[in-house]
Order: C-alpha cells, then structure tokens, then sequence
C-alpha cells in the first residue's frame, strides 16, 4: 500500500475534537438558476474554531462530488447517510472508521486552515444527502420524497444556499472560500457572484469548466445509474429497491479518473486475487485492481444517495464561468472578482489537470488581480487534493497570512 | 467534425470488391487453456487475393474487440449479428451503411495488406458473435445457447482455433500475422506459440500485458454488463431481453479510452447540443458528446452480443506474455520467436501507449531478434489504428518488402 494512502492518519499537527454535525433551516425559499424557488431548504453544517467578535475570521470549506459537512475532527455520531467509507479514491477506510472529517490533515490547531486563527465552516451541498435539502428529501407538495422531480440545480445555487445559510448564521463577510475539485468550483462562483463578500479564495484541483472527457465521464456515470431498473425513474426511495448496480459502476468510474494510471502501476500492478494463476471466471474479480473497485463501489453504494450523485454530477458538468458569466469570455466572467486568487492544481491530475488552473490564472493575471498559482509534482492524479496535505498545507498558511 | 474520422471512404487505392463471409466448422474439438475441449466449433471467415500454388503468401489479419471476419470490401449480405456501425470509436456509419470492411482502408490491390500480391484470410475469432463459435452459439450440451456456461477462453485459444481453422483450408505457413488491439495480441501470441508457421508479425497499437488502468476499464464495462438485471447470469437468449442498458455503458467505457482527451476537445468541445443555453435537465443529453455517446452505445447495443463482450474483455485482461510463457519475464517468453517483428504505436493512445510496444521491442532486441518499431504522431488515441491507414501503409508494405 502507498504511504500517502493513510497520510491522514499520521499528519496532524492537532485535532480539532469532537464535532457534532448542526442543522439550520434557512428562512426565506433559494431562488435557483432553473427559475424555481426551493422551500424549505435545510442546510447540515459544522464549525471549527471561534468566531471572532468583529466576525473577520471566517473560512467556507466546500466540499467536492462525495462528501459531507463532516471535514474535520471526530464525529460524536455516525452520519445520517450511514457509514463512511472513505472519500474520492483515497482509502480512508481507517480514518472514516474512527469518524475523522474528510479534510482532517487540513483543518485544525496548526494545520492549512488553522483553527487556533480562523472560525472554518463546512456545509453539506444543496442537493446532498448528508443532511442538507436535497433529492431524498421530502417535497412539501407531494410529502414523499424529491426524487428525480428535485430541480437540477448548478453551482451557483449551492453558492446562494450557503450564502443565504451565512446570512442565517449572522456571517456578512468571508475570510476565504476554499474547497477541491467541486468545491473550487463553488469558491470561485462565491469570487463571481458575491465580490465585495470574499476576501480570498484558495481553489484546489479544480477548473472553471470542465474538459469534454471529463463531461463524457460524468454522463457515463449518470447513465449507468439512470439505466439500473432500480432507479425508477428516480423514484426508488421507500421501494425496497435502489439502483445500487448503476451507482456502482459510476463510483467504480470515478475512481479510475481520480487516480492516475502510474499509481494504479504502483499500487496494483496486475497482481492476480489468487497468486497461484488465473482460475478462468468472467463473474469473479481476478485482478487485485477489480476486486478493490467491486469493494470500492459496494461500500459506497450503502453511504451515498444515487440522486444526490446525478444532481451534483450535472451541477458540476454545467458549471461554465465563461458561458455563464462572460459570455464566452473567461477574462469577462472573471472581472468582478475582488478576492486575492490561490491556484493549487497537481501534475498527475488528468481529470482537473494544471491547465485549467493555468487557464484561471492567465485570465485573473491579465485582469491585474491579485493570483497565486502552484502546480505540486504528485503521482495520485486527482485525489492528491486529499492526499498531498503537507505539501499543501505551507502553501495555504503563507497564502493566508498564517506564517 | 474531424476529416480523419472519414478517412476510410476517401483513402482507397482500390476495393477488394464484393465479398461474402464463409464458414467452415472444424473437425476435431479445441482444446482449451481451461481444460474444456470445445465441440463444434464454427469459424467464419473472408479472404481476399488469391492464394498462390506454393500456398506461402498468406496473411492472417486479427480483429479487436468488436469487429468481425468483415475486413475488406462490400458486403453481399448484411453480417449475421445485425447491422454495423462502426468500429472502434471510429465514426464508420457511413463505411458501414455501404457494408465497408473495418479495415478496408489497409486490405486491396496497392494497399498495406497488398491483395495483388498476399491472400489476406480474416476469421472471427472464438467467443465472437459474427458467425464463430460463441456464447450464443448452441451448446450440444443443452440444446440451449450455452450463454455464461461457455468457456472462459484465451488469446491463446482464439490462436489454437485461428491454427485448427488454416488447418482446415490447407494452410501451414502465414507469410504474416497482423492486428492491432487484441488482433495485436493474438499476432504476438502466433509468434511464440507457432514460431516455426509464421514469417512475420505486424501488431500496431498492442501490448504484451495490459497495464492495470486498461484491466479497471474492462471491468468496469463487464461490471455494467452483469449489473443489468437483464443479463439474467448470462442466460438472456430468447428471453426477449438482453443487458442492453449494461451494455450501452460498457461501450460509453470503451469509446472514451479509445479516443484522446484532445480528439475529444476538438470534435466536441463543450458545445450544448441546443445552442441557446441549459436545459436544466439530468435525463437528457445536454452535451454534443453526451449525445454522441448515448448514440453509439444505442447503435452498438443493436449489432454486439454481450455475452461476447464480457468473453472477449476477459480474455484480452488475462493476456499477460511474461506470466503465460515466461515465468514473469517478458524476454524469456519471447525467445521462442522466429518471425520478424513489426510494432506500430500511437502517440496519444493512452489505452495501448507506446511504452508497451518499446517493452516488447527492446525484449525483442536484447535477445538479438529482428524487430523494427513506429511510433506515430497522431492525435486520435487507440483508434488511430483504424484511422491512420495513410501513415502506416507505406511502413506496412516495406516490412512485407511490397516497396
């Protein structure tokens, strides 16, 4: 096994403790991109650190495809989606077991986003199935759940949800906005859509539009869910039946995207299950690599809605600030932005590769805005923004001022 | 859209014309690396050119995955499995609606595989679902298309019966064994198992072991196959359903890796397929390449046997020269070989890199064999193998001294 695998449970410079994941219900109804109104909306969070009296120390963490307001410390109680099998391809079956955040390495005394300094707030993603208002979620109008009839909804509305979510917890102003992947995306819509609001962002493995492979990935994922009879036509909940098969496979095409091909040499290679020799089955994983991807996706199935999955996927396909905001023009949608700009990407990620970070920062530079950008030579592909903690975590405290 | 992509109807330096497959069923049963012997098995095949009196100018041309004995040409009759629709993620509707060859762009007079001078022979291989012995084939057994009861087969079973069927026409020497993709395995494989019967092999866009990112994409594709309830453990035959929900992921799976993540930017970028905006929609396809996709797994659903599939997927994962013949070295399998060895890659094939061809070269090389090795700069990823005929005829035809 590759050490950076179980960094997590050996870096960490402290721990923020115990945590219990909150809930709020936001008293006004979410205007969204798809011209709906969204009521109630309930939003899962946790806080870590102190709220400062002038309440400048605020940093939003988001997170990315699979995750949860679970990013630091020890859960007191298991998740309301069940039990946690780790996050993206990292294996933090070990960390998850012991109920630590998906961000541990990254947040607490000491750490990237340093607990002894800021007031960190992670929320579950509107349309999650952790907690916040989402797909699984009971629609007043029919009292049964969402299902495939929730809105399709894009970054942008999880970005007025967790606006309108500070807004209820009495946070005007924003430190910084930070997250990976999916969660970079929300960071620079937060840069976007509320300029005067966000002191800095700190966008990580992520890009401001998604390349064509990445798309095709996407709706592959999303249409082995949607092909599994299970799935109902989005209906399954209640059912005695969900499309466990389909998200199986779209968790197992996950994985392979989020890792990169030379650490799947290094960590499997083409080892057999059964060292002896190939025993000539097509039903039963022969190679270690497919019996870790049926485990993989066996685990997942049991934490993660299906319809939260497709939800997000969309959201995350869509997402096109160029399109969205300028026009065509990324230098156009990137003109409001007033917030200092750090840009991590890693040199293995083929799924939110450096050039798209090089894209961002091109634009932000030629715009005379304030930019930071660092691509970190790692060999984990994508989920090196799990993993790479320590070698980001100097990047982010001098970023933000932490020395 | 990309001009190479329709290459094939442009590039012919002559057709070997009208042809029609045949079968033959071969006299004595298969033995096969699981220990089954296989009886009856039928091989359907085509040649073309004609077979001079010292029978010593025969090529054997191997498919990939999902082809069929239709190599060159025009079809008389429609293939038995339906209608075509290309190869490969290779836009051949339009060849294929005129009954085309798959690589008809590299078999005729004045072509890589010369027809005025070589009598090229092409089978369906073993497991297929184009006329040879398959999983939907009879089994004497049951009386019942054997379905997941049939064996699970080798490359090197596919040669066994590739050899059984020359056999059977009267054919002991091949002047040259060529394929590219698992047709390139199976030209490796001939070379070590039948060192003495084979002059020469050309394996383009090919690998002596598929690297561990290859072997997670296949399972993957067979994961979404078996997945589908329809599948029915492999006994869906005169159900009146088949996994073709599976299916259509499996071949989602396989077009993505067989094109480059730049083919893909160029001929579909991010364009909406209704220009105007979003639809807000998760059911529809909303990108020009979610369209695509959903487009070619629909059409491949409607020609491909699944079952083969998941035979054929197995058995190109299991294919690994230096666990088979060489006790883990790639040299010691290889010094059997004989014949000369050509090796054709592809820059941009991520699926089949380049780096697979130099093992097999410089293994070739150190034990003092003749060996000569390309490399093409082309942008198309794996399919380049059916697209770049241009650039690898004139290679071709001066390895087989046709000048």
């Amino acid at each position: 096994m590759l050490s950076p695998m179980v960094a997590v449970s050996t870096f960490s410079a402290g721990s923020v403790g115990s945590v219990e994941t909150q809930y709020i219900d936001l008293p006004e109804p979410v205007q969204l991109n798809c011209g709906q109104a969204l009521h109630p909306v309930r939003v899962a969070y946790e806080t870590y650190g102190t709220l400062s009296p002038a309440r400048d120390n605020v940093i939003l963490v988001c997170h990315a495809l699979s995750g949860d307001a679970h990013a630091a410390g020890i859960a007191k109680t298991p998740p309301q989606s069940g039990t946690r099998d780790g996050f993206g391809a990292a294996d933090r079956d070990g960390a998850a077991g012991r109920g630590l955040g998906w961000w541990d390495g990254m947040i607490g005394p000491g750490k990237a986003f340093d607990t002894d300094r800021y007031f960190v707030v992670s929320t579950n993603l509107l349309g999650g199935c952790s907690g916040t208002t989402g797909p699984s979620s009971i629609d007043p109008a029919t009292g049964r759940p969402y299902g495939s009839d929730f809105p399709v909804i894009t970054v942008a509305d999880m970005v007025r949800t967790e606006r309108a979510f500070l807004d209820a917890l009495g946070i005007e102003r924003l430190a910084a906005v930070a997250g990976g992947s999916l969660g970079g995306m929300q960071a620079l819509q937060w840069a976007i859509m509320f300029p005067d609001q966000v002191d800095a962002i700190v966008v990580i493995a992520s890009t401001h539009a998604l390349h064509p492979q990445g798309v095709a990935w996407n709706a592959i994922a999303r249409n082995a869910i949607m092909g599994d009879p299970a799935w109902q036509g989005g209906h399954y909940y209640g059912t005695g039946h969900k499309p466990d098969a389909g998200m199986g496979v779209a968790r197992m095409v996950g994985h392979v995207t989020y890792l990169s091909a030379p650490a799947l040499d290094d960590r499997f290679g083409r080892r057999l299950q059964f060292a002896d020799d190939i025993r000539h089955t097509i039903t039963e994983p022969e190679f270690e690599i497919e019996n870790y991807l049926r485990h993989q996706a066996d685990s997942f199935v049991k934490r993660f809605d299906a319809n939260t999955y497709l939800f997000t996927s969309r959201a995350l396909t869509y997402f096109d600030l160029a399109r969205e905001h300028g026009g065509g023009s990324l230098a156009r949608a990137l003109e409001p932005v007033s917030a200092r700009t750090l840009l991590i990407a890693f040199s293995s990620d083929w799924l939110y590769p450096p050039s798209a970070s090089e894209e961002i920062e091109d634009a932000l530079r030629g715009l005379g805005k304030p930019v930071e950008s660092h691509v970190i030579d790692a060999p984990y592909g994508h989920d090196c923004f799990l993993l790479e903690e320590a070698r980001q975590t100097p990047i982010i405290r001098r970023f933000l001022g932490s020395g």
